[in-house]
């Protein structure tokens, strides 16, 4: 990719006369309370306490905590950007683990010379998605380094959620004759991030599938209850990295069935072209889970009713361990170890 | 400062056949885990649950919740390194908002080609950290970007911590007559970073002051209750930047006397020879406070009686508002305006 991380598919004008970002906003002085209160503030359209911790009052006594530092380049994507995803991935953490994503934390690492106009559209992103999650972001922390240190915008969020259930689900509980379902189609995130870095020529550009899980993760647990087993959001390594580290907790082997398993057409057409395989690429808002088995076509249906997840589907079953921690039947019925990725580093995708 | 920023000072020996830390160990798959399980989870010296939110159970019902990133250059310095001040700074933020830290997120950003000794070194810093603070790792995140991304390591800590009173110290309980502290010998931190980086000839090197501010915190908590109005660290932009913060938030003009502001020696010569301030200059392990006129002989006596703030100093007052934030009688006795730096930008101090 030429040029800096923010510069393709930049959603705001800017030219060598935009003001910018300067290592003197990252003093901890008067630049500083500038940069916040006249442009990270008023994007994020709410005021942190400077320099402080927030006190928060949780209502329960179980909480879930995760994090995730976003290095995705291009900054901007079609389906998503940096600030969309900050939100969505570690409220997606969140609600995977069976919690009801409350307060974030957002810091950001930028470098000299980016335009405040691109900062304020990724904050706006960012308070955007924080509404839709209904999360509120109550800390905060920036950084600025040399030109040449770091590429563009580097971003990280925290997030506090409070439990939905006593017992959250968690690949433990795997059981052998579980049923594997998808939330939607697969791969799509990876796709998007390397059609647009790529700037390949597709048409339609493939869209990333980033968006918030959490309105099925709740409907599934209100419904299933105890028989919703596992849950994962499939991003860096795709559903493939999900399934082999549930093998290996649960000790099982996973089967599943390459015809069965949701992958859009442009998803398809351009794994085809690239020589990719969709089980291996990113998702944003596509999870993999595994529920008791008298209690899948429930769990599917309910999904369905979701618009997140209206393309949800079986792909497989959970089986007595064996040699092969993850079998795939392929298309035309031949049965293969699914392996997972190791030598096709994609770097930068979330 | 030439090489990258782990180079300077680096503790463990490197060559160009060390191992390094690749692309693909970023990507989710088996070499990602292999980076867990062989390196990341041994020096931490715990093993946290890949890729899902840790489960907390606050014994508290208030908690406080704090973010900062790490860009230090170069990683390892004299008094610390990134992984201790990723800790130490984190912890502090916690303490100084009146919390008793317990839980860490860690997040990594890592260039690709930085040698696992040295991602090894620092994570033993960590570890160390944590159990000087009493503190837990329990969730993290680990990214690596192209070679030119980031320079070295960059780090992201997030921390929660449990409210030691009910009503924490903050600068909008600052009153008039109130009398300012600060716990130790200002500046250290910075010029620590400075002489690093620059490879200044000072001997002995100026040592970071890089340390938790938590047992001082407990003690003066517990002794002076409500009458301890406010405490912040002094980090980037120095005691001048809290100054400026609370004369701003508390609406009172502070007024300050150089020659009580204890600096040591060697920031003094150093500050001197440079032509810089140690006012502006980052501490992070060394506290302004706010006490109410009555209780700051006490609250001196206890800071004295612990060993991270051992040279606490009575430093001003606080005054009704005037036209000028903050004033300094100099040496001489010549009083003029405390003014915030704006255009001495000293990038990468933590």
């Amino acid at each position: 990719m030429a040029g800096p991380a923010w510069q393709l598919n930049c959603p705001v004008s800017v030219n060598s006369k935009s003001e910018t970002v300067t290592l003197a906003h990252g003093e901890g002085g008067r630049l500083m309370r500038r940069l916040l209160e006249q442009v990270i503030f008023p994007s994020l359209g709410t005021k942190l306490r400077f320099a402080d911790a927030a006190l928060l009052q949780p209502s329960g006594s179980q909480l879930a905590f995760s994090t995730d530092s976003y290095v995705v380049s291009p900054l901007f994507f079609p389906g998503g950007d940096i600030g969309s995803l900050a939100v969505f991935g570690t409220c997606n953490d969140l609600a995977v683990s069976g919690a009801l994503p409350r307060w974030l934390s957002l810091s950001l690492i930028i470098e000299e010379g980016l335009p405040i106009a691109v900062l304020q559209a990724v904050l706006q992103s960012v308070a955007h998605s924080a509404t839709i999650c209904q999360v509120q972001i109550v800390t905060g922390d920036t950084k600025v380094v040399p030109h040449g240190d770091c590429d563009g915008l580097f971003m990280n969020t925290c997030g506090i959620g409070e439990l939905l259930a006593p017992s959250p689900p968690g690949p433990e509980a795997i059981q052998e004759g579980d049923i594997l379902i998808v939330s939607g189609p697969i791969g799509r995130h990876g796709v998007a991030i390397l059609a647009a870095r790529e700037q390949l020529d597709f048409h339609p550009a493939p869209l990333s599938d980033c968006a918030p899980v959490l309105p099925a993760v709740q409907a599934l647990t209100h419904t299933l209850g105890f028989t919703l087993h596992a849950m994962r959001d499939a991003t860096r390594g795709g559903v493939t990295t999900v399934l082999h580290e549930w093998a290996l907790t649960s000790k099982k082997t996973l089967r599943i069935d390459e015809k069965l398993i949701p992958v859009d057409p442009l998803t398809r057409s351009a794994c085809e072209l690239l020589g990719l395989e969709p089980l291996h690429l990113a998702c944003e808002g596509t999870m993999v889970l595994a529920v008791e088995k008298n209690f899948a076509e429930e769990a599917v249906a309910v999904l369905r009713s979701i618009s997140v997840s209206q393309h949800a589907a079986i792909i497989g079953t959970v089986q007595p361990q064996a040699m092969t921690p993850v079998i795939i039947r392929r298309m035309l019925g031949r049965e293969q170890p699914l392996d997972e990725p190791s030598g096709s580093p994609l770097p930068r995708i979330c």
